[in-house]
């Protein structure tokens, strides 16, 4: 993409009342912005991070056979007095013109649970994965820590649906090692972990995927040798020992919760009279499991992680362009040379952002080119022309590297 | 994919309360499911379709340099305020639990334009052109024609901002351009036209893209001779004559607005105010446009012109899977070509419904397949391979061809 042609620019100052590293920085780099508290549009480079960690989820979800779906944000109050959840406090809550209530979704339990049951008679339907990437509301009363915590928000939640309880637990195990694909493929693997929370009302435990930073909002107590962690609420109750290998000493570390997965075992089947007929003839309930992860707080996580004093340091998979083609001198030759590369690169198939703007100096495209941090940045001079060549240099690293010109598709091939 | 995977399942009987052709069929044939009146849910046949429909738009925006974003659904009272749309009978209301008033967007200027104004300040940034692909919400009093009039629903809206109203009106033109190529891809060409229409508070008039139905919920005076129509809330200003050749020998027809463009001058601009420092170093006000589609209704009005008494017909862009393989015999010969076949067709890249349930009729596979309406049905039977062939039906003909086995994959390519 040119740059000229992008009509976002790099902010000076973030807002005042952006606390938050990444909202701060997302929204000086061009990726955000902010409406009101915790609501953000996601602008042009914001939009194609969306679109790379979307696509990481489904593809993650449909190895392990996720079927998707769109399901509604607007819901009915009756399916949420069936389970009780009507009163819940975050929900924010609406009437129509003609009266009726109305709910908008936060989590989608009460809509799945219903849809499945009309297509699920027997056990020969089962088991069924259901997952969606869609918008959710949630009535937040602190919304400070910017794509952390946000009122809307657009998340990938998946439903299972069981014989038994066996069969949920298969594949909520292999729904652990998808999340660990998605968060490995994110650049997050070094830094999140299992952890083990509390299974609010549904099971006794739930597992998370916390991502250790200074700026989380969660405290788990983390297991170095075991690369596992409880989380405080419930770290009481576990005597202050790692689960696994009983341990004692753990670390206290902040992190955010990226990723949740649940045992939902027959809590909603049961509200909704949810039964099917096993191989043995009998009616029984069925088994679920939900896992949640949150679209706009992963990449607000990544921020958090990648970045330095002068910006954002993208990760290659979510990173919005790969290479940051740069030429810094307004001279024919170097034009040239440089409109000619962003056409190559893009024949090739490479993901270039092009800053082909005339009016800026060196320094303030190498300023922007940092805030913005696309991990590979080439700039074309006449010095490098003189040796045919382009500079290469990776976004956080100061060492740089000189290219011959017509070696570079097949090099940023192999790198990218 | 295979057929015993799918969750859903096709219903006999639609469900009383749904009127209309587009949501029965829909519905019998597992592509959404209602939630309510005007609140629909994709399942993975529709969601299929969704996407289809979703990419040539996409790729058409894309086309016109359409930037794409995705703004909030979530709006603060203040904004609605400043242009005197907060009073819209149809948009929903609601309040936080701190108080805070909110609305849920039926449409963008209001996010857009404050949005826009943050990064354009001089005729160097202009024009621009956004889009999005977005949830939205009406308060629809009379939800009755299925997904063509929901009260959620997603929508592709562009926004465009100009120096001046020739820039808009040329921008105009091309965006017209890129809306008969969408239909065009969707299959309805024969069938859309496009209408002059009110212009609402903002100009003389409008453009819809209408589609002809004998369900449409418009009515167009139609001249045979140009293929332009005008609706019929403008007609007795037009004085009953075409817009073009003036002929008075005007058709009346049903049609569904399947588009809508409009020239929106200064409303916005002027609300915000949003101006730019134009070449003579003056300060003017930007020119707007906007351009929308619904996708959901786009879907409901290629169902309502593709159909039969058996089902749907889809047309090959937008249908869910291009072939359906089909079986119909439990013999171990047939099942084995079969499985082989359809592996084969999928590693070459072609998409494929397989319908590899072993506790269906013919009958009931072949009905079930006219319903789903994918555009072309592959059978394998005993008799078929005795000739090592499969044989092929277009969905809504009559005519079957038997075609070699070995020669399928490049012959299924060439149609596909």
């Amino acid at each position: 993409m040119r740059q000229s042609r992008l009509f976002t620019k790099t902010i000076k100052e973030a807002p005042k009342d952006e606390k938050s590293i990444n909202s701060q920085l997302l929204i000086k780099a061009g990726f955000v912005d902010k409406l009101m508290a915790g609501v953000y549009s996601f602008l042009p480079l914001g939009f194609r991070v969306f679109k790379k960690i979307e696509n990481i989820i489904r593809e993650e979800m449909e190895n392990v056979l996720g079927q998707e779906v769109l399901l509604p944000a607007l819901h009915p109050k009756e399916i949420w007095q069936r389970t009780n959840r009507w009163q819940y406090p975050e929900m924010f809550k609406l009437k129509s013109r003609s009266g009726k209530d109305y709910s908008l979704g936060w989590t989608h339990e009460e809509i799945i649970t219903p849809l499945i049951k009309k297509f699920v008679k027997s056990y020969r339907d089962l088991p069924v994965f259901v997952f969606q990437i869609q918008d959710k509301f949630r009535d937040e009363l602190r919304a400070k820590s910017g794509l952390l915590r946000a009122v809307e928000f657009v998340m990938k939640d998946l439903y299972s649906f069981h014989c038994n309880e066996k069969d949920l637990d298969n594949y909520y195990e292999k729904v652990k090692k998808a999340y660990s694909q998605i968060f490995k493929r994110c650049g997050l693997e070094k830094y999140t972990f299992l952890t083990l929370a509390s299974g609010g009302a549904f099971s006794k435990y739930s597992h998370e995927s916390q991502t250790i930073t200074p700026f989380g909002e969660d405290e788990i107590y983390f297991c170095p040798k075991c690369k596992i962690a409880i989380n405080k609420e419930i770290i009481k109750e576990e005597k202050y020992q790692c689960s696994n290998c009983k341990s004692k000493k753990l670390e206290i570390k902040k992190a955010i919760e990226v990723g949740n997965i649940f045992k939902l075992g027959d809590r909603f089947s049961k509200a909704f009279n949810f039964y099917f007929k096993d191989k043995d003839g009998k009616e029984k309930l069925i088994q679920m499991g939900c896992y949640g992860i949150g679209l706009g707080r992963l990449m607000g996580a990544i921020v958090e992680i990648y970045h330095d004093k002068n910006g954002i340091c993208w990760p290659k998979e979510v990173a919005p362009f790969k290479f940051h083609l740069i030429p810094i001198e307004n001279i024919e030759k170097v034009k040239k040379t440089a409109e000619k590369l962003y056409k190559d690169l893009k024949k090739v198939g490479l993901e270039v952002l092009y800053d082909d703007r005339i009016d800026k100096s060196p320094g303030e495209k190498f300023a922007e080119a940092d805030l913005i941090g696309i991990p590979y940045r080439l700039v074309i001079s006449e010095k490098t022309l003189k040796q045919n060549c382009i500079e290469i240099k990776k976004r956080g690293e100061k060492k740089v590297k000189l290219i011959k010109i017509k070696k570079l598709p097949d090099y940023l091939w192999k790198i990218s």
